[in-house]
């Protein structure tokens, strides 16, 4: 059996290569000469380049060519680390007229290969500006250069009691400007909603090199269509941005969290909506796990789990977070909470369990996040990142388990678990198949099957990951030819020599 | 004196009709041929027209020519109410064929000649598209025909416990594609943010018909440019809205109020951030009222006054609101705020009145939301919507009255006042010069000089009410060239042949 399951790995991730790395259209690749360019207005501290008079051996572009899960490489010879917004523009211009592809590149954490080249176009990448430009304490706006780190502009705001309208796992490597870029969502979306709010101004230099100053402070701007929101979500694509201005929410003054046990599946729902109405303005997560993922979660020792009695028979779980402004209101909130529903003529949990002191908080968000390394302790994960409606949650996770039985696929040395969980309060599922191996077998009987399946629901393929250059073939699954059409036409429009991060959320023309 | 007067104003009025009303561009008008077009997939019912078999007379038009200020008067020959977004396809198919100049027109209640034609186009009424399509008491999500009145939208979520995410004014005439359209701010802004983040998917017809579905119920959809964006605040301009889905929030179980007296303007920003802080994520409303605002609302019989003690050395004026889910929380977080401000060692504010019922309550905002009828009352107002950095609300009305009297106009015959008042939170101010008589030496001595003032802070001259007809030539007061020039390329790329809306949100070219 050996032989031939070898045979099928190795093919298997030749089409994966082969699907994901298409060919680089007629761009120019970066010169010797246009290093020297480059070096007239650059400090020889932003140039990195295996070209030129002070050429560095590849391996020390390692970090800017290869994505952090190792799974998009690309082949750039020269990384520019610009200051200034001015000397953005002054590298854009050349490579415009040079038609030089550019990789705009943040803290390159992305999931979707959207951050690094498909060849050898030049990396832009904003890393060297990280200035913060103003920060208004009255009203919370915020003005940073997109460089800045997400961790380090949190920490900026703290003292003045404001958080960051949004948070991520990769908080202390992801700039900001590569999470307006890819519109990223996080942990704090139920509550503050997604950065097409928050981001009220941006700076952007475009495929031309000219400057699109939108870096205002105002929450409110009626005068004319609202350009930036077009770069919000587009990848790099349409252009780089410099700057952002956000608003950013008064601290909470108080977390709690709590872990439900539920009976069915069926709960889940009615749960929301009992949840959503007692605890109104403060609850900020409601987070589903299924059975399998929470297993697996307690197996591999993520997090701390529940008595064996208080889980039996619960076929899934639910972890409800509040944030609010005073600790005692918030507790008696939850309290309330808790009791009505343990009381209830018809309970729709089993049990339930609030955290007591910031270590069990932790410990119960530890059975949520780590989901996903215990996953990849169990096996071989194909992970897909997709909202569908929350009443079909279940039926997803369901139908996909039942499809692989069909195909002979669900047994200890093929698919092991078919786990769900998420964010309820997004509609955003992370559907995780878990296999002994990666192979085309279960690769094709996944692929279109998921998508199709998403795409009956009218949900959508990436929830909050983005298209990056791995979902581009997948994008008509979510999108109508008449949206894709017109998106092609905007990026013709803003990028008419298609060098603006190439064959990334579009397929190349 | 009468005589000089009156030429002046006549003049005051030829001028403004000369701004406001260019030639309509190169368009067709409608023919006897059109009506009986639309009549072939047209009930007879949704074609009104004074051409045609079944000719009305043009007073019949009236409602739908004129806005409801009576500024701004279209000279329409025919209005059409179209049923479904099928039929909306077809006349705007037939309209881009023929070269015909369409106004897209929800309920008419705009405040800057968005909604009724500048010359004879055809006037494309969505009242007649008013079906709900579908709610989700769980998410809360919303998708709603665009002819939908806000007031029956929020009818309609009441029993389920949800909100609509705007208030406004007009809300028992607006229509929630309009406010889309206009992207409405309104008094809900503060707590539930803008359209651009509550706006979860769009229909939009095309100006060449074509049917853009991005009607998604998704919370999470990174998949591609987020086309819908654009056409929140285009006014219509780049295609017609026909559906509009959108998130609810849950409805808070319990709104307060209280109206603070401030010594000085000085303490309106260390107030708000001590607000803020302490009532944290119940803050719905923080509203400011300048002293002379405050007198003419009281004059003028707005709501109810403090007592002459309270408000004696009052600069201005705050109003406070909280809505949140628990009545004994909200009251007590209000109470310790009150304590605090008031057995504070340098106290922010003189007095604080909180409302005891829901009479007060209301009397209360009627004190605020009652300026507006004031000032009508006490003479004719020019008024000004902008959005100016908070610290600099004061320095511009006192900047302004200084700027008449130094041109001799502040006098009881010429300009009688210079208030201020609105949207704090929103950085949303209000601006009237109330005046005995619109005369062209007022307005001169206002315009440009207030439109460079607010340029000068970065502000917007549009905050919430729009460009429409209006302020066209004042766009490039809030936006730079660049800008300006994007917008022009994105309605040439939308809008070749410039039928959509002609004249509004951009000059005709």
């Amino acid at each position: 059996m050996l032989a031939p399951r070898f045979v099928a790995r190795q093919l298997f991730v030749g089409v994966r290569r082969w699907n994901h790395t298409p060919a680089i259209p007629a761009l120019s690749p970066v010169t010797e000469q246009d290093v020297a360019h480059f070096a007239k207005f650059l400090a020889p501290t932003s140039i990195f380049s295996t070209l030129g008079p002070n050429p560095i051996p590849i391996s020390e572009l390692s970090p800017y060519n290869n994505d952090w899960m190792g799974k998009y490489h690309g082949k750039a010879t020269t990384v520019v680390k610009p200051k200034t917004t001015e000397e953005v523009s002054k590298i854009v211009k050349h490579c415009c007229e040079r038609r030089i592809g550019i990789v705009p590149q943040g803290g390159n954490t992305g999931l979707v290969g959207g951050s690094v080249p498909i060849g050898n176009e030049l990396i832009l990448n904003l890393g060297s500006m990280s200035k913060v430009r103003s920060f208004d304490p009255v009203s919370g706006i915020l003005v940073a250069d997109a460089g800045c780190i997400l961790q380090s502009l949190t920490d900026y705001v703290a003292p003045h009691n404001h958080i960051m309208p949004l948070d991520l796992g990769a908080k202390g490597s992801c700039q900001i400007g590569g999470n307006v870029a890819t519109n990223a969502g996080g942990l704090r979306l139920l509550r503050y909603g997604s950065l097409h709010g928050s981001v009220l101004g941006l700076e952007v230099v475009l495929p031309d090199g000219t400057i699109l100053d939108q870096l205002t402070t105002l929450r409110k701007d009626n005068t004319g269509y609202d350009l930036k929101q077009l770069f919000i979500g587009a990848e790099g694509t349409l252009g780089v941005i410099t700057g952002v201005s956000l608003l950013t929410p008064p601290s909470p003054q108080a977390s709690n969290n709590v872990i439900l046990a539920l009976p069915s599946f069926d709960n889940v729902l009615p749960l929301y909506k009992t949840v959503k109405q007692q605890l109104s303005e403060i609850l900020s997560a409601f987070e589903f796990i299924d059975r399998t993922a929470y297993d697996l979660a307690v197996k591999h020792g993520q997090g701390r789990g529940l008595h064996d009695d208080e889980i039996e028979g619960a076929e899934c779980f639910v972890l409800v977070e509040t944030s609010g402004g005073r600790r005692e209101h918030d507790e008696q909130k939850l309290n309330d909470l808790l009791e009505n529903l343990l009381t209830s003529d018809e309970p729709l949990i089993n049990t339930g369990v609030l955290s007591q002191n910031p270590a069990q908080f932790s410990s119960l968000w530890a059975l949520r996040e780590g989901v996903t390394e215990a996953v990849s302790k169990e096996g071989k994960a194909y992970k897909y990142d997709i909202s569908v409606p929350l009443s079909t949650f279940k039926d997803v996770v369901d139908l996909t388990r039942e499809h692989l039985k069909s195909k002979g696929l669900l047994h200890e040395k093929g698919v092991k678990h078919v786990i769900g969980y998420g964010h309820v309060g997004d509609g955003n599922l992370h559907l995780n198949v878990v296999a002994d191996a990666y192979t085309l077998e279960i690769q094709n009987a996944l692929e279109p099957f998921i998508y199709e399946l998403v795409a009956s629901h009218k949900g959508s393929v990436s929830a909050e990951h983005g298209i990056g250059a791995m979902k581009t073939h997948a994008l008509h699954y979510s999108k109508s030819g008449v949206s894709i059409e017109w998106m092609k036409k905007l990026k013709q429009l803003f990028d008419p020599h298609g060098i603006m991060n190439p064959g990334k959320v579009l397929e190349m023309p």
